[in-house]
């Protein structure tokens, strides 16, 4: 079993110092929803941005869906052997039902992301897929317990994803933390959490370039991409 | 060098049949943009794609999207080894020049769409990005002359992304076919440009998946990750 944590995601509704914006005010009249239901998204809402503090790392919930869509579609996750969530920059956690089926189209995940953070369940009745709740990776941590945690990070010791996965796929509940923002780097309180910092490329890889190649090497060293092929139809 | 070809893209405008009906009209209005400079999108056109052949196999531009950047942004493209084209399901050719940098936000994605429709290619002025044809596989093929050609189906022969990756690694100018549609399978005029069509796991994944996986495969053959970390920055 694998443990992926987006960490730090450039996942979070607007906040309150945007809302008097006329980029964000256009948007809340376009949608028919309040500021405070919609989320951060530098593609509409750059210029009001420059407002909030660390504004390269937030405004950037593409990355978590197609980090999703690569997590959620691949076979280690059809084997139940992968468990994901999201850690956001504001300290949310997102935990993500193995069997949900994200919407392909951004404006539709989108539309999923605004319930999840109003209602902080998704669907609002039946069984729970995604599921929302204040929390520091700290605290997470701590109820989970992970045995091993590796961040992947430009500023780690460089190593192939072979070589990590070698290493962690032994253990009984590894986890590994990938980045869900485009620019600069962990939060210290982020890093302080990895038993090891590993570099993967000499230059950064998109989050969603990360999670394909890390669940492919870690499918590989269990032989899946073999076994499921003989599997009867 | 790879050649990777998303070959039956679903990815087109607006066909002229759906231009009278309502879903399309609104979506028209809104973007101030006539039916024919749009892109068809199955999340907005849905009813509307009931009235055309074939439906399931179209209207998914962002297949293509999720599709260019795993490929785009793979260090393998950095490293100017893969050459990467979309051949859409109404036969036109897109040619990506390997330094062109996709929007990652699917608006964006789908307004250079349209613009790469309307102007055939793109951007106007300067260095051409993307650049686009009317042309058959069978046309691009006669021009291009792979030395063999490989094509992901499920309704292939059992095979690993690994054991492909060997077979055509030491070949000069190998090209690999990824399907850029939801749901079927490659049309028989397709299936016939391939020496060799294989199924890499039990279920359909999906072309993103495939592309990086295929991407990353052929990257540990040739030992780029390994020589990539030792670069100096």
């Amino acid at each position: 079993m694998l443990t992926l944590i987006l960490a730090e995601a450039a996942l979070e509704t607007i906040p309150e110092e945007l809302w008097s914006h006329a980029s964000v005010r256009r948007h809340s009249k376009r949608r028919r929803k309040s500021p405070k239901q919609l989320i951060l998204d530098r593609s509409l809402h750059h210029l009001a941005m420059k407002r909030i503090g660390n504004d390269l790392k937030r405004g950037r919930p593409d990355i978590t869906h197609f980090v999703l869509l690569e997590a959620l579609g691949s076979p280690l996750n059809k084997e139940k052997l992968l468990r994901v969530y999201v850690h956001t920059n504001q300290d949310y956690i997102i935990t993500i039902n193995p069997v949900t089926r994200l919407p392909k189209n951004y404006t539709q995940f989108i539309g999923l992301m605004e319930q999840l953070f109003e209602h902080e369940k998704v669907p609002h009745e039946g069984e729970t897929l995604l599921d929302l709740k204040h929390k520091t990776l700290q605290q997470f941590f701590s109820e989970t317990k992970p045995s091993y945690v590796l961040a992947f990070s430009t500023q780690g010791k460089s190593k192939t994803i072979q070589d990590v996965v070698s290493v962690i796929q032994p253990m009984k509940n590894p986890t590994v933390i990938i980045g869900g923002f485009a620019h600069e780097h962990f939060k210290e309180e982020t890093a302080r959490r990895a038993n090891e910092i590993v570099s993967v490329d000499s230059e950064m890889l998109e989050a969603w370039t990360l999670t394909s190649r890390l669940i492919y090497e870690y499918e590989k060293s269990i032989s899946l991409p073999t076994k499921r092929l003989h599997k009867p139809c």
